[in-house]
């Protein structure tokens, strides 16, 4: 494997070897694995968790990291085909890419959906374009329709607490937000839940309904893992016997590129879709609350949620740590497991 | 000791072990105390030689770094509790601090005061949450009314120098700034100095008294220490054989977070304010000059004492880096001085 | 050699030795050359290629470094002398410089050219006064009047591509650009060229010469080095039987610091000082396409030309990763060639 931009990239036998090193990782976090070795990570949006975690994962198998951030401190970068570059940003992809990726062992980049475009962003096209150009290694930290290093440490996440692969119930709820985000977060999540053969139910408004192709690929891999996957408004439906709420927030496809024409859907939903306790009157009484973070409190979920013992939000961004330590050993260790 | 937000935290015998460590590795830079250790340095404002003497000092001593700019890069981060974040921050400190804290052995934060409120930022009580929210060792890099590692590297320098601890004589003097800044640097160099048992003299114009805590405390530990407190606005009686003239500027207590109110008490006293050389006239010959930087030339300080033989503002900020690295090892080395 | 300013500052010996070093680090990138050593980068302008190989060639070298953007996460540097420093700039070279000499063992800076006054920023005298208040070993990242990396890189690409040093054809062609920028690249290239002993065309519009002092030093190092220096606006003239054509854009000598009453000069040359591919039909067949990067797709060069097999500008960017490697180790490995 030498590109990493959706879960899926990884074989079964592939992620189950990242996992178990993953969890020796958590244990034995210093090695000598990448001495020696070069990271490169291109940011083209801000980031928290990805950045502090790849800097420090990196360092800790032995190897080093450059940073680049687009726009803050560089050149703001073009990332489209053919166009006329007289505007704002100074250099293309296609030059930046190749470039960055001769400093390096391995390049991983992040580029958010524009938020434009429904079918441009829902083709995740930019990302691949991107991996085409780097000769070497190449990880996604979150594209326009994929944050796989996400779901892989949520995969690690959902087996440290035990929640069950088949017959776990899983359930994924749209939460208010003041923006319409990207669907990248929901469909990898979306997709990791029904890899691990879940019942995954997908909790939303009327209006919200993820994209049909996340939707219909989800369905597909439910079908391989033996899982399901159910669509509903009603949350008590959702919640009965749940292991799992995981919480976020995506745009309503039907006014994709249009904030100001969802404005009237999404404005009603303010409070109604904040996720708070009595949410999980219908669950198994040790239901977690998962979140990606960055999360925004008493928005999207309550202060009581958020601090209380169901929240292992901190946890998963912990594993963000020692499954991409797992990934980059895999993508560039010595003994590779396909 | 697994958090340093004030020089107080260490002890007396923790101090002496620190500063004579910070004079080995001065002459001896490169150790491996730190090998296999990350540290996280997070920062909510700018800085130029935090950022830099950090990283340098721990890849001197064998160790990572990761940095994350709140704001600049990244989520802008919201402290406040309790708040529904509606607005800019993206991210709150009670989930940034645990999970930076998960990708590193020791956290360090920088977060200046807000400047509205005087009882809120004497209370300090936003860097004291962070340091409670993180279950790693926890440095203050600068908070609303300390700055620690200045105040360890100050102590330094005036080892250093020779500067006498007991009847040595320390002027901290006010100084004019276009804006009305915290009372981090000069709160905390008025009780290192006063630790020091020095003969301190606080020099500044009427309405520009530190606030009574600040004053109060520094009294309390020169009791202890054998040193004396006096204020004053007159500058020869203040210089009268002084060692030392360190210059800071801050704003006025009663004006506090109303700066435009503030103004025409400030506005007066440009350039009467700005340091120069007959300011020395009843020092001692050798008196020296003290800033923690960055300064503004010829604003509170002019060229011709700046780039004269008084000034030891490049060796104060040279100290940062030994000082800190002997910190680090006392926090994170083997052998521990309590 | 304590400071790299300009090509110059190495001699012949000394830049054979750099060549010879950065070809053997090419096939063996990893060392230990600067184990312990710290390298210093501070940025008072943007950066891409520059701080990624910077920070990439030091570890790979076994060093670390430290990274400072000017107004970034960071205070607003002042670089002018004698100034009341009531603006934006919080700091001042004066300080920063010598302050962030004491963390490193090599300092890198980086300063464009400010575009206000060409006496001013053809003397070049910002760059040198700051390797004059640096104690440590000092290299340009770029400065108002050249980029000796970039220089020392491209020197290696042509050495690599075996474009004849006499004898070979080199044109440095002026391009369009919506903006009116520095000298310091085609300055150095046109140095690097001449002193290659290459016969040199400066191929440019009316009204586009370069600023008499560069064209005079670069006369004078071709009539050292066995070269020549042409100018014309004649493209056919000036492309026939050339082996490279390196194309930047620079300001009008004439309208300096006036960009407003240089338009009517620049607008109408748009899209006719695009390089496309007919620029070659009276260049040797392999001919080859050089660029400094960051391009503007479409405005300075084609699609076409960039993603055609003459493009060798991701080269001239890898280069840039082993020629500054060798030039540390020059600087501050044990064997040093003088």
């Amino acid at each position: 494997m030498n590109r990493f931009l959706d879960l899926d990239d990884l074989s079964d036998s592939a992620l189950d070897a990242v996992l178990a090193r993953a969890r020796r990782l958590e244990h034995s976090p210093v090695t000598d694995d990448l001495r020696g070795r070069t990271v490169g990570l291109l940011f083209l949006n801000p980031s928290v968790r990805t950045l502090a975690s790849m800097q420090a994962g990196v360092t800790q198998l032995g190897g080093q990291t450059f940073v680049v951030h687009s726009g803050a401190g560089s050149w703001k970068l073009e990332t489209r085909d053919g166009v006329v570059m007289d505007g704002e940003a100074a250099e293309h992809v296609r030059e930046a890419i190749p470039v960055l990726a001769q400093y390096c062992d391995l390049l991983a980049v992040r580029c958010f959906a524009e938020g434009r475009d429904l079918a441009t962003d829902l083709s995740d096209r930019l990302i691949a374009t991107m991996a085409d150009l780097c000769p070497k290694p190449f990880v996604s930290l979150e594209s326009s329709l994929a944050h796989p290093c996400q779901a892989l440490g949520d995969y690690k996440t959902l087996d440290d607490l035990d929640i069950p692969r088949r017959g776990g119930r899983f359930v994924l709820s749209w939460a208010w937000h003041p923006k319409a985000l990207a669907f990248a977060v929901p469909a990898s999540t979306l997709a990791m839940a029904a890899r691990r053969g879940m019942e995954v139910t997908v909790l939303r408004p009327d209006g919200f309904d993820l994209p049909d192709p996340v939707m219909a690929r989800a369905r597909a891999t439910a079908a391989r893992s033996g899982g399901s996957i159910t669509v509903t408004s009603d949350r008590r439906v959702a919640m009965e016997g749940a292991h799992v709420l995981y919480a976020k927030s995506w745009a309503a496809p039907g006014h994709y590129g249009r904030p100001q024409d969802e404005a009237s859907l999404r404005a009603p939903l303010k409070g109604m879709w904040c996720v708070d306790e009595p949410w999980f009157a219908s669950a198994r009484p040790d239901a977690r609350f998962m979140h990606c973070l960055p999360v925004r409190r008493n928005v999207k979920v309550t202060d009581a949620v958020l601090d209380g013992p169901r929240s292992v939000v901190v946890r998963q961004a912990g594993n963000r740590l020692h499954a991409q330590k797992a990934l980059l050993v895999q993508m560039l260790g010595r003994e590779v497991v396909r």
